[in-house]
């Protein structure tokens, strides 16, 4: 239940024609914003921070209504309500009464963090095909020059669930000393596979839209029939197949007549269709192309410029840090190996670290919707790592 | 090994204007050839008779080697050699020198078989989207029409690997008279909500491609780049993610230039990509939408007529048939739960039967591979069914 009340999007710059953003791939923009929101009070030492990185598909509004945010054509009523509105709030796992939360939109973004569907002030028009690709590095870069625009030197705490947690572990990595805690939730490390195989099928499926043109779409329609199916293929990723059963067998859908040939005939078919469909109206192709990937090549210990996981979780040693890793024992977005695995960095590199498991019958979205499964040992975490 | 030699593809006529082909959709053919080899020799009571059905893009070209198949454009060096060779020969599970095996490629099939790709010989035109839509139990009755052709009124055995293993359970029970053993590997019963949805991708996929034209693409080019996404969303659940791996590390491809914005980067994305383009030239796009469709819509105990799973079974029992049931342990196409579930109804109603798991590494694809795995029992079953 919202508890937060009414919330508004700010905007930061955190690059301008003097201080420009570099990306990894060598790329670098003059002009860089960062939309964020913030739930609860900085007190005076500024040691109360916890910075909260979202999913691949979210957005900065994590907790509260938001009825409209500038600078997108991308909020729709299914964006108001606070992506992580359970566990954020007086008394909830991230606890506004204790904690100033902040999260931001990714640059790249397209709820209002400059990306590809932004206004080049140069040139007057999208940046479109031109904008740069990203990396988590670039992600956690631009908000590490957010958590320097709050004067904030330290968080309590870094979260971050799925794909948020490839950025919550290489800001722990990277810039060991600007935090605490790591919260890491149903995340992997290295790239699996299986998840390459499936963000190249999403990949392609844009591509092969020719309402794509190469991500120069702006002036004339969304690839949306690419999109929509790009947002299928992952949706099962997210939701436990029994859910979806569930789910279509409840909230029957018409079927979506979008089909040449084919008749949709069943509730599970109508209500994948549905999801596809819906998302194409909240979300922008050219940066859905980019987090597929940065997703895909994602490499923490490349990127993080260490020899071995080892020495890369070693920086967490030496900084002092304690994790608290989650697993979700039905998880087909990242299987509990992901965690696994990392946990198995961590105890190689003498990380401290909890790791749990959490029983659900909701596949990945679980971390979204069974705040009683992680909020204690959230909490416990979190004052833990109280100065 | 082959060992079988050189083998030609064979047509039978099975339905002509006096003796229609009525699909279970309603709809009917007034011509309908159905493409077939054979290996082995047809003793003179027939009784040594095996019918086995291919899978979803396989062909009638089972053992040996066949450079050429008149009516199909589709036949590539690919197709050349037979898909079970390593189970068919002097000496193999389907031993040649007892048996008389007979493969077909399915009503609506790409290889020979009268389908979407065939003349309309009242029309002079390619039926396209005009050819009807296919179940199960239209392949099956293609086929008992063949059994017709060659005189055979019982066969020894109906084995089918994959989606010829629901061909193989429908032979089994809507025609209990017309076998003895029934040997399905690696197959299912009533479709799952993954492979639904792993279907639906691949339907809109096609869909999505602006040169499928609703199936009307003869004369203007095929769908490939959508027929190419759908053969990579299918291949990784045929093989087993490492050996994908493993492959695509081996067989190092030239990144394929098909994209606009997108670099394939590994391995592992030129070799899905490969595979998928390489299947645009050897495949029918309306034929993959129609067995598509096909499984997704698969349900034994309503095209069979019965009242439930025992009910169906049931006729295997009175006929005295015995099952030979093959699961593969880490295969993520049909999963190792779909063939518990059909050996649960064999059990309920009574049927014999003997139920084995093959451990591989290879997932699917083991019933291609590995024929050490499943030799000696699919070798007992069909003595004791001889007569």
């Amino acid at each position: 239940m919202n508890t937060v009340g009414d919330v508004q999007t700010q905007f930061a710059t955190i690059a301008t024609p003097e201080n420009p953003f570099l990306f990894r791939s060598g790329e670098s923009l003059d002009h860089v914003e960062i939309a964020f929101e913030t739930y609860g009070e900085l007190n005076g030492d500024r040691s109360n921070a916890i910075l909260l990185f979202h999913a691949f598909s979210g957005s900065q509004h994590a907790a509260g209504f938001n009825p409209k945010v500038e600078k997108t054509p991308f909020w729709t009523p299914e964006c108001e309500e606070g992506w992580w509105d359970l566990f954020i709030g007086p008394g909830k796992a991230l606890d506004t009464e204790k904690y100033f939360i902040i999260c931001a939109n990714y640059v790249g973004g397209c709820y209002g963090s400059t990306g590809p569907s932004s206004i080049n002030p140069d040139t007057g028009e999208r940046y479109g095909s031109k904008f740069p690709r990203i990396t988590v590095r670039d992600l956690v870069e631009s908000q590490i020059r957010l958590l320097d625009h709050f004067e904030i030197d330290q968080l309590l705490a870094v979260v971050g669930p799925s794909t948020g947690g490839l950025s919550c572990v290489s800001l722990a990595t990277n810039y060991p000393e600007r935090t605490r805690a790591v919260i890491p939730i149903a995340t992997g490390t290295r790239t699996t596979v299986l998840n390459r195989i499936i963000l190249l099928e999403q990949i392609l499926a844009i591509e092969n839209d020719p309402m794509f043109r190469a991500g120069e779409y702006y002036e004339t329609g969304a690839p949306e029939t690419g999109l929509g199916l790009a947002r299928m293929i992952s949706h099962k990723t997210f939701v436990h197949l029994d859910a979806i059963e569930r789910r279509a067998n409840k909230e029957v859908k018409q079927p979506v007549g979008r089909f040449s040939w084919y008749q949709a005939h069943d509730h599970v078919e109508s209500y994948m269709l549905h999801q596809g469909k819906k998302f194409t109206d909240r979300f922008d192709a050219n940066t859905y192309l980019r987090i597929c990937e940065m997703w895909s090549r994602h490499n923490p210990v490349e990127e993080g410029g260490a020899s071995d996981p080892i020495d890369l979780f070693s920086r967490s040693r030496e900084a002092g840090h304690e994790y608290l890793v989650f697993s979700i024992d039905e998880d087909y977005c990242f299987y509990p190996e992901e965690q696994a695995a990392l946990v198995e960095q961590l105890k190689e590199a003498e990380v401290p670290h909890l790791f749990l498991t959490v029983h659900s019958e909701k596949g990945h979205d679980s971390f979204l919707l069974e705040p009683e499964l992680y909020t204690p040992h959230i909490r416990q975490v979190l004052e833990n790592a109280g100065i």
